[in-house]
């Protein structure tokens, strides 16, 4: 079996610095660091992980509590997260709850336990107050605002890039606008919902509940929105679609259908997705896979500090 | 704090009944076990989880290992996974390896050391030796086709399907034929650039190295595609795409750049995702989601087996 020494000859270093670089040790120069590695890779060695552990007292092993992998929105936030980990020798514990509290609380549990170091929360389900009580064990930080709770965020003001979006839209003279959204009772939706009735209400329009259409999360939802709007009298001239996904579904739907992209219908995506960009869609730009990069420093820095990410209109042709 | 009894309680239920759906004994009905995991999620009960884990002996924690999660690919073999980890309470630790064998060597090593109870390699890096070495220390699974190896596989015949696509192509009148690739060095990539090879020698037809085009992933990397295809002198008349976010990538290209799909360019994808469908594009089916609930249960159920998933044609708009 190969041991450190092997690894130290073949980088050319020292015992030390190859110890160093398993530690994470931040005295390493670029160089010697990427020898080691290579080294390490040549070599098949791996060090005994549990003696890095019990040395430093950490599992290496970082919980994220998410509703499920496979949507872009949350795949982008576990890609910046795992980019992060794996720069830091870090395992990611995945908790896909598919909206099960059940699993969230287990995830907390596992904090407790000491079974894992720290923990993100991309989509909460449980109160606060259980947040709070988990805190002495570990670092727990949350995707979406917090608000007197001593937890670290990074996230999106909902309420804030909703507004903008809706008041962009009736700058450009629609009246009758809908929206689309993953599921309506999530923590975000209520905040778009809200903004949504204080725009109708600050511009004195009316409020059309077959103008909101649930449950579109995916690429092929796009048809069942442009059936919708097609079944209801006076449909809405401009859609914000909350994933750039179904804005691209509705896209193609739209074109398969003849229908004219802004003139007939005009579309308004969320989060700037590669296909929204190739697709030429305007849309609100998240930072998605930095806010996960963000989540992960947080969790992994410990303190108490919070981050709003900044949200910007990304102006195409679909508006 | 709730305890086992309040749950009991609520569910309507003996304490037996609900320490059994905790600890996933099978002889519960579907009625009761709803009940107890309803009554969990009312009162925000969570079972002290390191008290079940030293009366089964298991962690349950199972690891993955692959490349990255964000590609629908591995994103839907993941979901397959994941759907099952949360049917039967196990969650998944995550070794996103970007391609490197160290971290691939770590995942075995925490199976080594009993931090997980098994092991899924969806794309392996390390040498089978390895792997075997690793075998006495639970069940490793991997997803592609093994050879003496005493290892359970769900794998995918890329030669085969391949092939199959190729002929299909043939068949259609095609003799200038190019595809597009993820990464040539993977090992799916090798069997099928033999089964390339191989159809090109059975035909007759003449082997261009510009015909094949490398690091295409991602629905974006259609642009790139189109781009290198009118860079080249005989361009070919159809395109094998390993993926069909890359097939729909080159669709939407051809379709802004008014090349018409099939007289002009003819595609075929490949996993039949749900935007093939919603764009009619010809693919071969590969069931990501069913392979990686497959992978799980020959994880969690031990022994020794290999199961072949059939790949099937799909005939739509683009051949």
């Amino acid at each position: 079996m190969t041991n450190i020494k092997d690894v130290a000859a073949r980088a050319g270093v020292s015992v030390t610095t190859v110890s160093r670089v398993l530690n994470q040790h931040p005295y390493v120069s670029e160089q010697k660091r990427k020898a080691v590695l290579r080294a390490i890779d040549d070599l098949d060695y791996y060090p005994n992980i549990n003696a890095v552990h019990l040395s430093i007292g950490k599992t290496h092993l970082m919980g994220v509590v998410l509703p499920y992998t496979d949507h872009p929105y949350f795949g982008l936030l576990l890609k910046g997260i795992a980019k992060k980990a794996l720069e830091h020798n870090y395992k990611l514990v995945l908790f896909q709850t598919d909206y099960q509290k059940r699993v969230e609380l287990e995830a907390l549990q596992m904090l407790k336990t000491k079974q894992i170091d720290s923990l993100i929360i991309c989509s909460r389900g449980c109160k606060w107050s259980i947040i709070e009580e988990h805190l002495q064990y570990g670092p727990i930080v949350v995707a979406e605002k917090r608000e007197d709770q001593p937890v670290s965020a990074t996230y999106v003001d909902h309420y804030a890039s909703f507004t903008a979006a809706l008041d962009y839209l009736y700058e450009k003279g629609h009246r009758k606008i809908g929206y689309t959204i993953s599921r309506v009772t999530g923590t975000s939706s209520r905040d778009r919902d809200q903004a949504y009735k204080d725009f109708i209400k600050r511009h004195g329009l009316v409020y059309r509940a077959d103008y909101i259409i649930d449950k579109c999360l995916y690429f092929e939802d796009g048809k069942k929105v442009i059936e919708h709007l097609q079944s209801i009298s006076e449909p809405p001239t401009a859609l914000l679609a909350t994933s750039d996904q179904v804005a691209a579904g509705v896209m193609l739907c739209c074109h398969q259908m003849h229908i004219k992209v802004p003139e007939e219908l005009a579309i308004i995506g969320f989060d700037n997705q590669p296909i929204a960009k190739m697709m030429n869609i305007t849309t609100m730009e998240i930072p998605l896979e930095h806010m996960g990069e963000h989540l992960f420093e947080q969790a992994l820095g410990g303190g108490v500090n919070s981050k709003e990410v900044t949200v910007s209109l990304i102006e195409r042709g679909t508006v």
